[in-house]
């Protein structure tokens, strides 16, 4: 099955607004076998998006719209969609009740409320649990269109909750799908991977692409069947051909990320954790605590940006500091110490480098970190030189810290 | 003058790219007074890609497409533009030279490499100083089409150094332009903004629009114009006018972000800030330190997610943490202050709450949340209850408390 998504709003093209909707949709449906071959941006204009959604339904199966779903002149999604589907308009008991529940406390409506409870006749209303602005899915002759309101925070839940039910019930119509896995490779870059699996970048079923994340490549195995369990066998296979040659590289599975793998494996070993950190400023921490439930491992940790913290949170040694300069090895490996000791924690990482754009010099260019390991047996420090501006370097940081960790922890058992 | 963007390429549609392309090259456009209609994206299918061409360049002026300059055969943008355009194409010595001086250290050119050098005759070369694929200017019949890499390390230096100047003289023999100024505002939704500014929002010029950015809103102040000096005037007087209504809700113009303007507050008060972070994790840090500079005036801070870092590092009573708990205005005091005297900071922020999915009761839902502020003078603390998934509560807690703080050095002087 084919899909289209048009996304509405004239601030998609200010550019001020990154359209996040379009790629949210785009994975969801890509997830469930369903093939994406067209996005369309327009502005609230009714010709425009009257000529979109007509060209749309045109050559694709279904046809996903989001925004536009206000109680306002400018908010024109329903309206074009009864248009080219030739239906009337119809008031939703249901939908205006919830409006007015939604708006109890305040005296009055908000003028045009009840806008958003006239849908084209025949749609199936989709609750929006947390807005006014209901969507609906319509179908005509095989042809499937489905409205959202245009707020991530509302789209998202009601897609989770009440599309995915509809579209999986369509889906049972339809035999043949796309079944992916994602492999997420830390260390190599694209051509090291070209490199590494000529063969198999060569075949036609199940077939790779490489993706570049910025910190890490995504190899992504892919395979179209109307046999589930064959795609399945056959991207197995592969997975482990793959896994045969990159070994303690791949790092994760689809949507996995590092601190996530991290944290489950300092879970299972009923190990704890701390962070200090220079340059990275807490982005180490914010990456770890990211992931609900890590109280379980992580402790805490130390943002020593300014050399007085370092000396009175970690005990760095202030002839180290004058000798080596914050940003050494020496420095990193006491860094780790310091807060492992403090906050009587199993393991510690911890960052220091010149993260840019000031700051660099000859002797420490932009882009030295160094990164260091406290563990029961000992510390480990190693010293990095990263390209790109700021936010590269700081994150670049982050993801290695977290791969050094993980290697560490398996071979730790 | 109008303009839409086509970006190609299949990955796009795959859900695991997002499209920042359009997002960069939408920003760029309306800086300069250019008005973005629509954006496509098209997998590398010629006859959508074809159909797209046709329909863009039917209704705008400037076409810009992304993409597709590679070396295989899927890479199809300057076929189907010599297409659309009635053109054949032509060999550009330079281009080769160029490619083969990139490939100098490997034995052979990989295949395909000379498809590259290949150009819709008459096109006006845009040089590839990072990358192979060179990106090209065509002009037929009073339109533009610009075409450029899709990699965005290699599309966005070429943009800001080939193609900026060549769209400054295009620009110059139009004259009406959009001039934009976005103020940005903390702690008013959108329908409080609207009764807050109704009179304002009704002006037909220049004219507002509100966008919800999640933590704040973004206050939009467009003009279309021929005459610059009167629109900047015409804004001016709006933004002064909006101003005095907002008072110093308005937190930052344009592309300050709040941790900039917090920043550049404590700099010029010559003031130092530490942190203390618990449901935030880190994020409060990162927020500042992200900012190039924030050296200056931010000396660190302590990541206290377990009560024994709370204990070690912040010197947070046990009796407290017993009595009042972990999340209680108490430790965030606590907190704050005694980050501020660790560090012997001037000024200290400190967050501690409930950021879920778990750990919630009925006393202390999911998203209570209590920020303290810690200065020569005392300490305060606010109680908060925000809405939401994990996520969005640890970005209102930093994005409030970095509020809390600029109000603070507002009335500090």
């Amino acid at each position: 099955m084919k899909a289209e998504i048009i996304s509405t709003g004239t601030e998609l093209l200010l550019g001020k607004t990154l359209n996040t909707s379009a790629f949210y949709l785009t994975g969801q449906l890509s997830g469930m076998g369903i093939e994406v071959s067209y996005h369309h941006t327009v502005g609230d204009n009714k010709e425009r998006l009257l000529l979109a959604v007509n060209q749309a339904l045109d050559r694709s199966q279904l046809v996903i719209l989001t925004g536009g779903l206000g109680p306002t002149v400018d908010d024109l999604t329903k309206e074009v969609i009864a248009l080219v589907l030739g239906l009337t308009m119809d008031f939703d008991r249901q939908s205006m009740a919830n409006i007015e529940k939604f708006y109890a406390h305040e005296s009055d409506l908000p003028p045009g409320s009840e806008n958003q409870a006239f849908f084209p006749k025949g749609a199936k209303i989709l609750p929006n649990d947390v807005g006014t602005a209901p969507g609906a899915l319509m179908e005509k002759d095989g042809k499937y269109c489905i409205i959202l309101p245009g707020p991530p925070s509302e789209m998202e839940p009601m897609f989770e909750r009440y599309v995915i039910p509809e579209l999986n019930t369509i889906m049972n119509k339809v035999k043949e799908r796309m079944y992916v896995r994602v492999l997420k490779v830390f260390g190599l870059g694209e051509s090291e991977l070209e490199q590494e699996l000529p063969d198999l970048m060569q075949r036609a079923t199940p077939f790779l692409t490489l993706l570049d994340k910025h910190t890490y490549m995504d190899v992504r195995i892919t395979m179209r069947s109307s046999d589930q369990d064959l795609a399945w066998q056959k991207i197995n296979e592969t997975e482990s051909l793959i896994r045969q040659r990159l070994g303690s590289k791949v790092f994760g599975v689809d949507e996995e990320t590092h601190s996530q793998v991290v944290g489950n494996l300092l879970r299972s070993y009923k190990l704890t954790l701390a962070t200090a950190e220079s340059c990275t400023g807490g982005l180490l921490g914010e990456k770890i605590t990211a992931e609900a439930g890590s109280s379980d491992y992580y402790l805490g940790g130390v943002i020593s940006y300014a050399n007085s913290a370092k000396e009175k949170l970690l005990s760095v040694s202030k002839s180290s500091l004058l000798k080596e300069g914050a940003v050494s090895a020496e420095v990193a490996g006491q860094m780790a110490e310091g807060v492992r000791r403090t906050l009587a924690a199993d393991l510690a990482l911890a960052t220091t480098g010149i993260a840019g754009p000031g700051g660099g010099s000859a002797q420490k260019p932009v882009g030295l970190v160094y990164i260091g390991l406290a563990h029961p047996q000992g510390i480990k420090v190693e010293k990095f030189q990263f390209a790109g501006h700021r936010d590269s370097i700081r994150n670049m940081t982050v993801e290695t810290a977290l791969n050094m960790l993980r290697e560490f922890l398996l071979i730790y058992n």
